[in-house]
């Protein structure tokens, strides 16, 4: 594992969870149920937060007994302070609540906030030197110079939650980077793997939607059938680890049981395999340094009997390049291909335009964010949100031309 | 990778090649060049030695310079010092010159002498705290508890050679040792991996050593074909990790690529990978706690193409669970199963006896020792010594009577 930063060894870890009431939140409470079912709860639960499912957030809190819950939608704060009235925890509400619990002093942070409304209480919480658990995109993908720089300047540790990250982060040795020659970032290669490109002219959203290995919702479905889910990853993985991204390759592996490599100089190549259950790479985020049993389940490996894989072909999934593109651009690039990608994904789920047409689109739009901006670099949120603005009007002007056409 | 023990960081660190003229220690010397045409040459080599071949010794001495070379072979020693005359290089002869070799004073010992005789040379090295590099397998499934013990007292490491243990060593997280769960030892299944017990009664030599994935010599390929190689790693393996031997699996794996894995409580499986090549292994023994090129080819997946798993048939294969009785029976009881092999796989090679009869003779012979000696325990050489003259004799017993028969 990674023998990089932090101070992360006290006894009891006090800990965040920004974003609790959604599939990672649950997945981390379930890992602690585990340990502290095992006798082994070395953690204090702090902070938790939630969109607006208030309901399951005052449940949560009545049974973790935090010090502070907030939730982002400021209309639910009533709701909340009544679900916890005597309960002597203390309540907020609305995004600057949720930053307060990013703030809070906790060793151990938990940024599982889905999309931009993640960006800045994951960035509170690293600027004061927290180990972060990072399961938000947007913050590597849109705004990762702004983030590894205050991660860099404080220290903590940032630990990627992403099965494929983690696993290259457990076998990544930080003392010996210079010495690793390539990371391999397997992919399923989504429901389209063996489709022509003629076939996936006319792919529906039903068809898009429709992933083999792991169950998703509708966006990052369709990001798994075009890979721009592998591109995005590429992004994020340029950020999290130093070596170039020349030198991260991508695997189609369709079984997803080898989560993801990395090769040493000396011909070595680490990798981290599983089954596809996310409270593994959660637990192991949070007791690194060291480990923490997880209720998932083990891998059978007379029962998987096969392990697959391919080249990935960049003419049928162009994304692959444009992420790389994107990386190389720097600065608001990424950012721009990301807003791109989203406008154009949800137009191609409301039926406005055809599966094809989402590279295509947010490439357009890359292009034109490239020549209107130039290298524009990246050292605040603020440019990144104006960057993520300016691709998304772009993108749907991009969307209104196809639907004329 | 394990961050045991040693001191082992210098900057240009001394070591000895215990039998440089074979297939390990040309190897060795071939990622030592390796290095050096990098310009990364932080190693010295004070000492070689060889089994006979005094031509290739002498060879190697005047092109690495040791301080001192050896030949076991006391017949050689005059042809040494001739070949070496006027080079300043001193030379000895005999198995106490050999030992001269292991106790000169290095930080880095590559134990690769073949058989019984690397046993006394090992142990002098580690008793002086010397890094072990180990590609001798008697060492440990003879005389294990003896030589980790020395290794205990004196806090050198223990670097294991073999690709198995090696990439078990290479994801083995020392400091949490506790966190694991279980060890997966891989296994080509050898050539009769798909053979029927009936097919195996007539298994002829010429059969049993056309080994799938590694070239190898007649010995250890009639034990790849009896998965006693197999067994006797898992000997080794539980004398080299901290993990019972109950929680170490085996896993046949035809195509050798993954090496084999550690499975965390988390869930997190870590492997290493790469192409069957021992430079791979040694340049990692070598470089540990960092990393050095070495010049092995690296491995291309998508070329790869696949991987399969199967469990392993004791039926079939039955020195896999004589493998554990003998380490369940503790003591001298792996040195009399070896010597039993030994014996039985010789007359086999020879024609003496049948293919099953291998596995057959080395029960008997490991069911009377246990009866004659009990609970034998294991603290010197010589008794390991001891019991593996006494389980050879046992086993002539035995191949006679099969003869007779």
């Amino acid at each position: 594992m990674g023998t990089k930063l932090t101070s992360a060894t006290k006894q009891k870890r006090r800990i965040a969870i920004l974003g609790s009431t959604g599939s990672i939140g649950e997945s981390t409470l379930s890992v602690l149920d585990h340990a502290g079912d095992l006798g082994e709860a070395n953690f204090e639960i702090a902070a938790l937060t939630a969109n607006t499912n208030v309901e399951k957030l005052a449940e949560q809190a009545l049974k973790y007994k935090p010090e502070f819950v907030a939730v982002a939608d400021e209309s639910k704060g009533d709701d909340l302070r009544a679900a916890l009235a005597g309960s002597g925890i203390k309540c907020g509400a609305g995004a600057s609540a949720v930053e307060d619990a990013a703030e809070l002093d906790t060793d151990w942070v938990m940024a599982a906030i889905v999309g931009a409304a993640g960006l800045r209480p994951t960035l509170k919480a690293a600027l004061r030197g927290a180990d972060i658990a990072l399961a938000n995109k947007e913050c590597l993908v849109c705004a990762g110079d702004v983030l590894t720089a205050a991660i860099a300047k404080t220290g903590g540790a940032l630990l990627p939650v992403d099965s494929e990250h983690n696993a290259i982060f457990q076998v990544f040795d930080f003392d010996q980077s210079e010495r690793i020659s390539r990371l391999i970032l397997t992919a399923s290669g989504g429901p389209f793997r063996d489709w022509s490109r003629d076939e996936m002219v006319s792919a529906t959203p039903a068809q898009a939607v429709a992933h083999p290995n792991w169950s998703m919702g509708a966006k990052i479905s369709v990001d798994s059938a075009t890979m721009m889910n592998k591109g995005l990853e590429l992004i994020e993985a340029a950020h999290i680890f130093p070596v170039p991204h020349e030198r991260i390759e991508i695997l189609v592996h369709p079984q997803s049981v080898i989560h993801s490599m990395v090769e040493y100089v000396d011909g070595s190549v680490l990798a981290q395999l599983g089954t596809p259950d996310m409270r593994t790479p959660i637990a192991t985020t949070l007791a690194w340094p060291t480990r923490t049993p997880s209720p998932s389940a083990k891998i059978d490996f007379a029962q998987v009997a096969k392990l697959t894989f391919e080249a990935p072909d960049l003419i049928r999934f162009p994304a692959l390049r444009l992420a790389r593109e994107a990386i190389m651009a720097g600065g608001i690039m990424p950012a721009a291909l990301n807003a791109a990608n989203e406008v154009a994904v949800a137009s191609f789920l409301a039926g406005g335009i055809k599966f094809l047409e989402i590279a295509a689109i947010s490439e357009q739009v890359l292009d034109r964010s490239v020549k209107l901006n130039g290298p524009a670099t990246l050292s605040t949120l603020e440019e990144a949100m104006d960057a993520d603005s300016q691709a998304r009007r772009m993108a749907e002007e991009c969307v209104a031309a196809k639907a004329a056409a």
